[in-house]
């Protein structure tokens, strides 16, 4: 389990289908938290710019889940309120006025 | 015309589109003008991770167009490829093996 | 404030997050309203057919709050019911069934 | 054909596809071909402004095929330049700008 | 009516949407009856395979409407809850594990 | 290597940017190498019909790149050209005409 804990400090919080894969798919389980591991790592980019990166990137597909699981690890990462709106912004010039409404109201729930 | 000079700066390069508008719409060109402006501009992130950001939208949309066209940017903003690669991945995480395949493609055609 | 009621008279209604911006982020909800207010305009289109444009568009992308948003405010401006009916079909046709379907449900929602 | 000869009226140009389907899976080819006249039929909406919307909607997915095969056969039925223009200012508000750039630079090509 | 009680046969379950279209858009609503009998009917693949595949494809697009139709009825069909899981992986790949997190959150609720 | 085998077997053909991934990024190469093996493994659905879930989820994307890349590993795999048919009129159902056009194209250039 020490992936998982490795995975949580990485991404600020693990999703519920992540806990019921590991115990109803653990082979998956295991690939895909490899994966998540290896993704999320500080590199070349900071784990919190990975974050609104993320964010940009599911407020643009409209996938309000992932929006919201996205913001909610942001902020345990100390990720600043700003940088998200701004990478908003640019999912925006991108995707259109939807994708900003969409992460900028969850934006507000989440840092109010 | 100095505010598309300006935008020259913060995004790399102007796509030939924008030219097009300032003679044909030059009142749509503004307006987009003014908000590309705004919304490019260093902030709380800067204008190279902004692009990192939006390479990673456009290969999460399958936007190929897109993706050209922000990568072709960001090389000229020295934005380093390996920033590129690891947005992608996210877009990997967030919308699929193709879309990190995609921006991979583009990414080792400019940054060659 | 000139500009929003202008804007209000074009879309029919004013989403609460373009509200929220003015206070919040004036730069950019001045940007946004200018382009908009361009947008929206009558012109080649009557501002009743952009919606109607707008509402097909939104139910293609599957984008339950930019339906809802356009259909109100659509309704504000005017525009029939079968207008909209048959820009889903079109919707149906280049997006699928869960397009028109989406729409369609909305549509007998704010016009009933 | 009396059937697609109709189609052929209404939206300008029938695709390549549409013409091998009648050969090769003539069955789904009919059921299409109803669904299709009942669809592009003048009705609430002029075929021309489904036209208008069918490309808008094709530029908001960035599907480059179907934005292709809507603005010729949209020319075919005299749909003038300035409300396609005008339907793609839509597409971006609710989809970006590559939406919009998609659909101009083939309005362009087509139009020229 | 015994085309509907065909498709009933065919995806297992009727949305509601289709009750009402025939009702009110009678003729809409025979051509997308004839349309869908032909295409959920046993071929080469089965309409077993076929609930499947619809499913993968509502879940890579982030179609939450259609990804609870498509699995309520594949329940009914007999469809095994291992196959959709499997699909599912596939959309994984294909569009993202948002992708796979709705349709696996779907699927453990209705077939628990 | 023995694994990159084992994921040709299951898959038919590996892509390109698949073989660049294992010596430009060995560690991301095999995590997702892990995966893959895992997701296209024979189980409650084979690996041809897994081949047909991906062909139809990437035209219901406008994926074009990924249609092809699927298309010509379900040749290699085995799968009949009827199968993939009767999987884009899925596609067509959920996400539009294009899509199966789209698909259809594709099907007809690989296994004529």
């Amino acid at each position: 389990m020490s992936d998982m804990n490795d995975l949580e400090k990485k991404i600020g919080k693990i999703p519920v289908i992540f806990r019921e894969l590991a115990e109803k798919n653990p082979e998956l389980h295991d690939k895909i938290l490899a994966l998540d591991n290896l993704i999320w790592d500080d590199g070349a980019l900071s784990r919190q710019i990975k974050k609104v990166i993320a964010i940009s990137i599911a407020a643009a597909l409209r996938d309000e889940h992932a929006v919201q699981a996205q913001i909610a690890g942001a902020k345990k990462l100390g990720v600043k309120k700003e940088e998200i709106e701004e990478g908003l912004r640019v999912a925006f010039l991108l995707s259109g006025m939807p994708a900003y409404a969409y992460g900028k109201a969850k934006l507000e729930e989440t840092y109010k």
